[in-house]
């Protein structure tokens, strides 16, 4: 079962807006088993959209088309689709009868414009919209099922979710297409594909593939076919991946590091401080964006001026003076100091240049020290993080939260 | 000039991830008069691919397609456009040279997965990659100029703004589509469509649409055409929507309220404090993602702890339990706390619960206090925020911001 999504409209081609109907319709379609194999947004244009409709008709079992279906002169989907299937556009009565209950139930007449909503492709069928004005369509093009739902996002939801889908439930062989996704930080990802080369050979079953973003990457194991079988597969590849990558792996699905963290911080009942400076209460954010976490998080300090680390963290000027703010007895003073203040059992500090200015040839933008102390003592470690400002300060948050998680793991 | 983008990676076509690439390309062509036509979001699969780039080279003048040049043995892109030009690949010159330097620099030896990506068909260019391995390639399929860029997000945008758009620019026929967006926070979208409804009239020329995130109200104003006439109909709509939204708008463009509240702290040279309980850092992390606010945020103190609002910030522990931690007479010491400890001339604090637990029937979910700090004295302000823990965070965030920037502007 091979299927085509179609995102219709001239915004999102010009790019004006973010089609995300596309991914949504994608994931519910992998949950029956119907195995996406290509987007295309496309512009409102006749002719454009009757080729994407001729063209899913010769290579694909399903399409679903978002967009197109409104009142206004550039909405025609459904004139698309009568072309494609060759038959003339006629009025529905099952789609006069919904605009006419519609109109009544807000005491309005049925205005000119929405007259084109009744009209469907001879031989097509009606999809109910409990929501809108624009009924959607259920037709074939060469060998595809089509389906033509509106673009409105609660319309499209409802209807997805009402009338697609289970027209579709269990017309796939019983068969599913389900996605694992283990969750990584620190490694490169030519490592992990040297790492993970036999699995991730093209045409494998499962298929095995990588996404990275801020050094987090991720290998996602996904699978088509009987659900047991293929949750057989995916855990016996989740076990070697995870085997493999070892404690580079911190999660699976859509957890953060900070999830991670959090999950440790409960099983060991362990309270913790931060002390940020270039990372400006990245790192903590995440960590308040858990549920719960407020019975370890003490307390996070931005230490953004000298005069705060050397005030409220209790870092020595002189350090400052010797070493500047972004070195290594900085660091540990400021984790040190953090801990302290607050009283926490571990405490984590970041100091970095995350640019555009502030760079020099020892220290070049992209430089973050590390430091972390407990009861155990203070540990430090400087890393060389590529990108933008904002992709500066959100690997250094990153690399905060693995090294908390690390620590935490061997406790 | 019309111009296909393809986005190329099984993860987009299954769902799994969210396709931004071809928006943000879109829009970066529309700039030059480039017109996108059709977007295809494809499966690393090197027939499906060999067939867009067909598809395109027999359609389209411009083609720019992100992903697939990973080390990994599902990127196919390169083998793809080398079956659609039927040229061979090579190793190119410049490839090894760039992976070579890249290597040493970090001192590591090239890898074998990466050695992949010195390949490039025969008669193809090769674009520099100043921030990742991977090279992009330029070459011709059909009629259609080729460019291919890696889907790293940092990557894709820097190659496409310091490779792409050069080489086009000045190749269109002098029409362009251009946006101006106009934010606002503090209104609401049923208050914006009236107060601007002559304006968003279907089929309008310009076109004006709304946008809404986290109370911020995006408008959206666009037309295409010639450009000295476009951007005179979007300056002319742009100074009527500032004027009849007023305070409320707070910046254009991309730039958020943190942006407007460096601005002004820029004008005024003042130095900010803030006090954060439920947002963790959110509204310190915002500010400091400006460069050069170091000249003005002195230091921002996560007090999540109860503890840590009377020791740090110096809150009176009967306050807390008189009133609760969520409650006026606490934001309001939390202000005044951490402006006197940091010495600052203005300072923020929120205070509030983002749930999904704490609520009670007289502090629901959602309840957040406010309040701002300075030499004229202390004013505070409740909101109820709607949405789970991430938005009522977000959300609060913004008002914080807001209350900031309002505060600001007066001065």
């Amino acid at each position: 079962m091979r299927a085509v999504i179609l995102s219709i409209g001239t915004e999102l081609v010009r790019g004006l807006h973010l089609d995300t109907h596309a991914r949504h319709v994608a994931r519910a379609l992998g949950t029956l088993g119907v195995e996406v194999v290509r987007h295309e947004t496309l512009d409102d244009d006749t002719q454009t959209i009757v080729d994407a409709f001729c063209r899913a008709g010769a290579d694909a079992d399903v399409l679903v088309a978002t967009g197109g279906l409104g009142p206004t002169q550039d909405d025609c989907t459904r004139h698309a689709l009568a072309q494609a299937m060759d038959v003339p556009l006629e009025e529905h009565p099952e789609a006069v009868a919904h605009l006419q209950a519609w109109a009544e139930a807000r005491g309005r007449p049925v205005s000119a414009a929405n007259r084109v909503q009744t009209l469907v492709p001879r031989g097509a069928d009606v999809l109910p919209n409990p929501v809108g004005t624009a009924v959607g369509i259920a037709a074939r093009v060469g060998k595809a099922r089509v389906f033509c739902i509106p673009g409105v996002p609660a319309e499209m939801r409802v209807m997805l979710e009402g009338e697609v889908l289970p027209r579709l439930r269990g017309t796939g062989p019983g068969r599913v297409t389900l996605v694992r996704t283990v969750r990584t930080f620190g490694l490169r990802e030519s490592e992990v594909a040297e790492t993970l080369a036999d699995l991730m050979v093209p045409g494998r079953r499962p298929q095995v593939g990588t996404a990275v973003h801020a050094g987090i990457i991720d290998i996602h194991i996904h699978a088509s076919g009987e659900e047991g079988e293929v949750r057989g597969l995916l855990n016996a590849d989740a076990a070697t991946v995870r085997e493999r990558l070892g404690p580079a792996v911190f999660g699976e699905g859509g957890a953060g590091l900070e999830n991670a963290v959090a999950a440790l911080l409960d099983e060991r009942g362990a309270t913790i401080a931060l002390a940020e400076s270039c990372t400006g209460g990245l790192v903590s954010a995440k960590l308040v964006g858990v549920p719960g976490i407020s019975a370890h998080l003490l307390e996070a300090v931005v230490a953004y001026a000298n005069v705060s680390k050397v005030e409220t963290l209790g870092v020595p000027p002189e350090l400052i003076e010797a070493h500047g703010a972004v070195s290594e007895p900085v660091a540990r003073a400021m984790a040190e100091g953090v801990r302290r203040r607050a009283g926490a059992d571990v405490a984590v500090a970041v100091t970095g240049i995350a640019g555009p200015g502030g760079g020099t040839p020892e220290k070049p933008v992209g430089t973050v020290w590390f430091a972390l102390a407990d009861a155990a003592g203070t540990v430090a470690a400087r890393e060389h993080l590529l990108g933008d400002r904002g992709l500066i300060r959100e690997r250094a948050a990153c690399h905060a939260l693995d090294i908390l998680r690390r620590r935490l793991v061997e406790c």
